[in-house]
């Protein structure tokens, strides 16, 4: 079996993905606030073998018409929530090679002060960053608090497309790799390698010298996930990385053949150039009824009335004001259609339902441990993914369990190791350089051509 | 004596303040884009007695007509350069109670996005976080690079005025100090202490909830510098910790006592609710001609060409193209105007030998160890200031010389002993608490009010 990949999904909050389970007495996770927490979660992730601690992040709140219920705060819904670039960097120390996957909006975000904000992560962690680029799914009130205009769903991803091409033009245009030599005897940089960028696009401009120089990997590795068409169709364009919600396996085959499509219609090798991980949840009993039962506790930490506020949250949707047998394809949202599309067939009341148990998380894989290495293992070979997201529910316990229980297990029977690799590119493309591949779209912004596109 | 406050000017550069020493073979800040630098400085100044290490940062670059020459990257003389968020967030693990202050401008920053990244290094850093608001000097070439528009120089202030009512309101009127209760059997937050905030400023919009809560200071320490007449205005209004470029005892008086009573216009306590720093720098020899001969040695690691570009960087003026005998205050500059007033009675020829000397550094207290503590006490006794912040040459060299040879003396004959004080605030200000004093203009935007001003 081919080489896998395993990251571990966090969120710099008390509750995550449209879950409320901060009141389960094991649930550190009530600690976001404190480096401990993160060192201790890193520590668990570095020594347990996972490629990536990956940081989720969001801009908005939940509101219905235009108010945000007390109930986000008496369950810590959606704030506070803090900045996932300063955790990651402040465990940069903590670790030694573990990937650090940080979320970045390129709704809200600064090209170019982004840019050098990941650069200087790349630098100080040498070569350990990824960058998840997401368009901001609470866009309605994240602008409000931002002060900008509303940008609907699509355009928000032509948005994301234009930042992409500066950003590349930052990371791979402004400075050669070999642009510093640091010689005192000589010159510390070579004028010849340095570039002046330009951009001149439809959201974002950029006429000037970009601040940092060439990171370990220049590019930070590219993530990226969201499911809908226009979604899939960046990912194919620009993600490295990309992340799937879950689903039946014929599901994840579908998107796993459609993004391998888009990406060799960009022109790059649909296998080598990208590489798919499905989201998953486990929770692991003596057997399957154990599980179930050890599930349902958690999930009874939550309330209906958290379920329904945090579905809101997630689709701009309050589920509580239509009847509980109400198709959900009935409904429409500007906001994230991922939610809507793969829910169609289901009522309301199921919805809710469901949403308690697992929010935005695929149901989780309720049994023994060998069982759910089993059903990786048919996973894997059913929809050729390259790797798994893990997604924890009770912090750090659940992750605790994961790396001893299912990770050496699984990579024991696949007789798959962890990827060699100093540099997380290197890890997760199994490529011999850090940068990236000439076929992917961010080469074209090299040196050569940086100034004329 | 009153208690005294130290702190260490730093950049994530290979140069800083208008010279170019990166050639000088001690020089160990052309590492600057590795932690393994930064934690070396970092624990010399927790080490040794040190208040706070400060970032700071800019964004332009040096450009004569439309070109950067090629001098500034054979030189370093203003790019690459890293973020310094990055770099203190890599610092927190790694320090435990040394203040960390960073740079931030008001210029190109999101100010709620910058609100919860301050937001969150204090967190993590449990209190020990400051902010140094600028403007940017560098503004021409910074919003080319933005692509944004032009901002001149006493609008940029008014900018930044607008920006810190609505970091106020971010920092202090969002969430109560007591917001969270993290209590599983009862509520995460209690909805009457999380607030709406509403900003409706000349340059900054904000219509929402913050997304950081209240942090262990509330809002990060505020630092300031900035010598023009709206420059000291904006500092007595804002700055808890201003610092000064130097100048004669005379001179510096007269900014002591201009700024305190800017404080005082705004309703503030002139000497206990703002410090005021010099800056300072200094080369320890046997004898004053020791320490002559040692700076004349480290001034000549650099080239007349590179003063010249570099001080280009800082004021837009090319000194080449001018005859050597113009008077400085012949010229005129959009730019940072503090460095013509001050060089108003020079020749440009006198200035530029100067500045290859010093760049914006004042020139160097030069002598033993004993008579450069003689020139700080004279220096505190003739200005009224609270404290230094000492700007290094070679670095690590430069610090580990002031803080094993000036500091503890300073402090044994002043019998001037460090601030206790676990959270930098208290450190700084002297106060019992962490947070803004109530007469800080900050502290009108706390819940009660934050919603209607």
């Amino acid at each position: 079996m081919k080489p896998l990949l395993f990251g571990v999904f966090e969120n710099a909050q008390a509750n995550d993905s449209g879950t409320a389970l901060w009141r389960h007495p094991d649930h550190d996770r009530v600690h976001f606030d404190t480096l401990d927490y993160w060192k201790n979660i890193a520590a668990i992730c570095e020594q347990g073998g996972v490629d990536f601690l990956f940081l989720a992040d969001a801009w908005g709140w939940s509101e219905i018409a235009g108010t945000r219920r007390d109930i986000c705060d008496r369950e810590s819904l959606d704030l506070p929530r803090l900045d996932p670039a300063i955790i990651i960097a402040a465990l940069i120390d903590a670790t030694s090679h573990l990937g650090l996957v940080m979320t970045g909006s390129t709704l809200v975000e600064a090209p170019y002060s982004f840019a050098r904000r990941l650069a200087t992560l790349d630098h100080l962690s040498r070569g350990r960053i990824g960058w998840n680029v997401v368009t901001t799914g609470t866009a309605e009130t994240a602008v409000s608090a931002f002060g900008q205009s509303m940008v609907a769903h699509d355009d928000r991803y032509d948005m994301a497309d234009d930042f992409m091409d500066l950003a590349y033009k930052l990371f791979e245009g402004g400075w050669a790799p070999d642009a510093i030599e640091r010689d005192r005897a000589g010159r510390f940089s070579d004028p010849a390698k340095v570039h002046r960028i330009v951009h001149d696009g439809p959201y974002f401009k950029c006429n000037g010298y970009g601040n940092a120089h060439y990171s370990p990997q220049g590019t930070p590795v590219i993530f990226q996930a969201g499911s809908s068409p226009r979604g899939l169709k960046f990912a194919g364009r620009h993600g490295e990385c990309v992340f799937l919600g879950g689903g039946s396996d014929e599901d994840v085959s579908n998107q796993v053949r459609t993004i391998r499509q888009q990406a060799q219609a960009c022109g790059r090798d649909s296998e080598q150039d990208i590489k798919i991980l499905c989201a998953f949840t486990c929770v692991i009993g003596s057997d399957e009824n154990d599980a179930r039962e050890k599930h349902r506790a958690i999930s009874q930490s939550q309330t209906l009335d958290a379920a329904a506020a945090s579905y809101a949250m997630f689709t701009g949707l309050d589920l509580t004001s239509y009847p509980g047998s109400t198709k959900m394809n009935a409904l429409s949202t500007e906001l994230s259609q991922t939610q809507l599309n793969r829910l169609g067939d289901m009522t309301v009341e199921e919805v809710l339902s469901s949403w308690l148990e697992n929010g935005v998380r695929p149901p989780p894989v309720l049994g023994s441990a060998s069982q759910i290495v089993e059903h990786l293992q048919t996973r894997v070979a059913q929809t050729g993914i390259d790797g798994f997201l893990f997604a924890p529910t009770i912090q750090p316990s659940s992750t605790e369990d994961f790396v001893r229980e299912i990770l050496p297990e699984f990579r024991r029977t696949t007789g798959t190791m962890q990827q060699p690799g100093a540099l997380l590119r290197q890890r997760m493309m199994g490529t011999e350089s850090p940068y990236l591949v000439d076929r992917h779209r961010g080469a074209r912004f090299r040196p050569a051509t940086a100034t004329t596109i």
